[in-house]
């Protein structure tokens, strides 16, 4: 399967950095766990057609080094978790999982245990660590919707599933479409799933990296649009397939040591990314944007609490960071489409890949 | 154990409700599951003090019958579930439970459960259940932490035990102190613990009531006051007690016909009735609130978009529901302290009830 | 001049009003002020190509009969007056006001004057007039910058031109591009102005109307896209001009009897239309939403608090109004480019009117 | 008139700065313009008991160098002018000015021809002055309402009392009481006006200084607590007075290096502030807060977009951060109306001093 860039179809005005992914990020590593199980119709439990992404900021320890960090909300219908603790704290303190709508709290319980594992001391503290304080964890977590080709009621993402996602995390190439939280997706009525792209900044914007990665599940098939083309007037998916509204989770990811309030500016701009490839924002989307910065950390328990940090005045150069996020963003749902394949899942439900080759005529005309 | 009002130490200036507590609302109910299990150290899981506690708005099907609700946020350093789409969508599709920190996935998962027994399309939709649709349910929770009398690590609240809180769930008089979410909480190095109270606007204000319910843990010894006498500096708990910045959890309910946003005016007002009983907002505390309506009913899916309903034209009403609230959090605080005993936790760590004849005496001189 | 849809090049999903204007919304008026006086460089005072324009809700006392509104901040870089309050009691109370930058405050002024003149008793109260209270009230202004062409530093509208433009106010059509507020803006390199547009919902949508007028200041030449196409990669204006970062305000007005969480809702989709021509929002831009609803008043001192009103369930039809509010948007943008002529402005800088004629033969290859 | 701390009936737990007030923000000034002329009735103009404070976060350009800034709305019945670019760019680049409520206009524009005298360039830019782009500025300003005593109706507050406060304007001593934006407002029912103390931080909590300075004008009679005692109940002013609803508006500054997120913590401690006071938080009430920290500056157009700075991992002093904020705006308000004498302003309108001999008097029954 091409990405958008080997289709010849797309340019940017920003270069991308050297994997076109939210690893472009220094540091930055990206897990998947899938779970394909099972055909026909519902017996109870299953068939699945889901799994989970996580989205590391570092490799270390993330507890001990949290990571400035801001959340966004664009439409709420969504039952992401822990968004609460990082607009106040600024900070992120667990990988971010994405997973299928009602196994959220399933991750979030596994991010804790995992957290719990690597840091003992949390939810139990001194007596019986030897670690002051019985401290609480934030486990942070998004979703969208795969019931089309998925049992969703069962939730059958818990902790084997997410520490099987984490194991599997690496910087480098991300692999895209269907996989993780994209297996079962649905975006513009074609099969969606996990995308992702970066945009690198020129010399006076100190050549810093935005990455971004989503899990698509929105969209009508008649208002796909790509690099401006109205592609769904064009090619639509067969017939008789249900569409419901749909989501969208964004993940920002960037080198520059943004604070808090500059990485909420950078969130805002996510939607119109998002807006440039035919969205319209349906009333039953939960789109959310979770953004961080690798560079400045912040440890759990600070030696000093005064410190010297290296910031940014974003002003001259917001504008870029501006335009770095719409295209990654808008890139990272093309890159989420085209690298999906055909799934059949639950009911014989089917959602399929949307074919490049038919993309290509239609542009090319 | 005495509430406030029965030990002549407290005055309001409005009147409160026949149960004085949140369920002089007419059809909210209130129900606990209470974990008191082991004693002495932690040996990989447990002693346990924790729980759970359940708001009903209505008796009927939550999911098929939401009401109208808003969220706020004083400090958010906590693990609140749901807070979102609540902001979103200015309504409460599932009952509101409050547990222990760690617990909150865990509780959220289970009020998934139960709304799916109830509703067995969500997640699944028509194919399986003739319904249409795969929707999502929004579950709502709160936390404070147990962790200085409870094994927090360990999360031991799930299914069973959320659905036995449900099935306490009882209109009238609410059990308050330890129990429920209250079991192992600690407030001004007291023992905290669920707590509740009501007001009812006079002809001018409709008659309308509001009903408040905390699960109290925050303070130091130092900072409780007690309709405005610093209790806190003429009465301290037994020595030698940790005390760590806490959170609170405060819900609200009316049954006056307010919209989410005239409901998040009344959340507002919370952080007055708790700065009244000496609360400096730590920076370590998960402060929040949640407020409903029980009036005006949102269908799952209404036949029709357009209804008539009642509304409140707040505006020349508004001191008397500031006024209403922030006495009712208030008296709410007092009564989680008072209804309190002394709890003995992991580690042979104690809460000591706060005893309601030494503060009579410290009021009267 | 031609609006967008006279040429033949853009095609909306859902259908205008009559007008295709912000006053298909029955009962809006739009009133402008135009101010193009002086030539040459800057000699203390002058040149100015500025002015202000107004949008009434309805045609009675605003004051005595606010409307549910709800505003939106997409990128604060702005001096809009009046935002707390409408978030704060969700309504308007004057007239919208849009101007240039610098000339918020003057104009604020204005409306407090004006509102004075309609209702005596505001900031004197009862002893001097009869009526109680020493009421307040709240001017809502918006504003982008007109700097490039005029001498904003002079701050040249006051009461008397915004007196003026309430004059001018009408129902029907609604004069666009270089008038009023727009007299001065850019917008894509472009002399940008002032420009409306309206959808109709279909029957399922209760054949509800909602209308968008903005003021357009914002954008480089080459990110200019029109219905998808990349104009601004094939067309630019004359060389050697400054373009800076610029600001939209955005108007929404509808005749759904939507509350102010449900307008807020509309005001977040704004940014997708905006985007939807090619905005990258720019770091300096002052990107903001206000939305009112004209159906529902709230009287200033109501004779009783609790009142019938009729509500709408968003949920089945949030999509519809998403399309309606993205494409208003969206063609009200390209209106306000069309509609507006070449102005030259202070120092002699010039833009240059979008040429029609050149759009469509691009759009054509 | 005495300060209360020189009663002898307020302790607190943490210890003053050497002015207990604002300025002890080293470099922060604070400048007054008083307005009391006429008497009798209202006449067309007049009488005035008004004026404008002004806060300085340092005694520079502003605009060249721009101090972090936050804002908060507690309560949003105001006409606070500036908060939206606050939120955004979270810094402040005019002095904060308060004034009465129908006055923010024009001491909004004050502010900007202030501003541009200090900095010609603003509005104009390159051709006029040499500098580049025609930049805006944000005038930040806030207001409660003294109706009760002053012709608000006529808005006398302009560019000369403007630039006479600014004039005034000095580090040390704060005059508090009758004098600036607090000549006319109300509080409790008593004469209200400007008030300020200030917390030095112990060193565990680096001896930061937190300033808060007050304008009160809110409150009931019967509410008013002074140091945990219900003065109210037993101290009443002369009857046949009329009391609404009324604002605060709420003033924070340190030399702690926190960013605006930050910041924004400290303003909502400062609710906990009021509510010791005895506030219920009227529906009326424009109650606001603006916190800014004197450390790190902001340079209008930086040479480098990376800089180093002093940073604060604020979590482990929070509680710090939140005892000095509510003590300080909790004395602030005392002092505001234990410096205040009586006024009788328009139509024969009185209102009293709070009398310090009863107040003791009370406090030591």
């Amino acid at each position: 399967m091409p990405r958008i860039r080997e289709l010849g179809i797309y340019q940017s005005q920003l270069p991308t950095g050297p994997h076109n992914g939210i690893t472009d990020v220094a540091g930055v590593a990206v897990g998947h766990f899938t779970l394909i199980e099972g055909d026909g119709g519902w017996t109870g439990r299953g068939p699945f057609r889901t799994g989970v992404t996580v989205i590391l900021p570092h490799q270390g320890n993330l507890y001990e080094a949290k990571v400035a960090a801001a959340v966004h909300t664009i439409n709420g219908f969504g039952k992401v978790a822990g968004f609460e603790q990082v607009r106040e704290l600024g900070n992120l303190e667990t990988p971010i999982a994405l997973t299928s709508t009602l196994n959220v709290p399933r991750v979030a319980d596994a991010l804790m245990t995992l957290a719990i594992e690597q840091n003992p001391h949390i939810g139990l503290g001194f007596a019986a660590t030897g670690r002051q304080g019985y401290a609480s964890v934030n486990p942070v977590v998004g979703e969208t919707s795969d019931g089309y080709l998925s049992d969703m009621q069962a939730r059958p993402i818990g902790l084997d599933e997410v520490r099987a996602a984490l194991a599997d995390a690496v910087t480098g190439p991300v692999a895209e479409g269907v996989v993780g939280a994209g297996t079962g997706t649905s975006c513009y009525g074609w099969k969606g799933g996990i995308g992702t792209a970066s945009r690198v900044l020129p010399e006076r914007g100190e050549g810093y990296t935005i990455g971004a990665l989503v899990q698509s599940n929105f969209g009508r098939p008649e208002e796909l649009t790509i690099a401006g083309v109205p592609i769904g007037l064009h090619l639509l998916p067969p017939p008789n397939q249900r569409v419901e509204d749909g989501s969208i989770m964004i993940v920002l990811a960037t080198d520059a040591p943004l604070d808090a309030r500059q990485l909420g500016r950078l969130c805002q701009r996510a939607a119109f990314g998002l807006a440039r490839t035919g969205s319209t924002c349906h009333g039953g989307s939960g789109d959310f944007v979770i953004a961080f910065s690798t560079t400045n950390r912040v440890p759990d328990r600070p030696e000093r609490v005064v410190v010297g940090q290296t910031a940014v005045y974003e002003q001259p150069i917001m504008s870029l960071f501006s335009l770095a996020v719409i295209e990654a963003v808008e890139e990272a749902i093309y890159n989420s489409l085209l690298m999906a394949h055909t799934v059949v899942g639950r009911d014989g439900n089917t959602r399929y890949g949307l074919p490049a080759e038919a993309v290509v005529k239609v542009m090319r005309e």
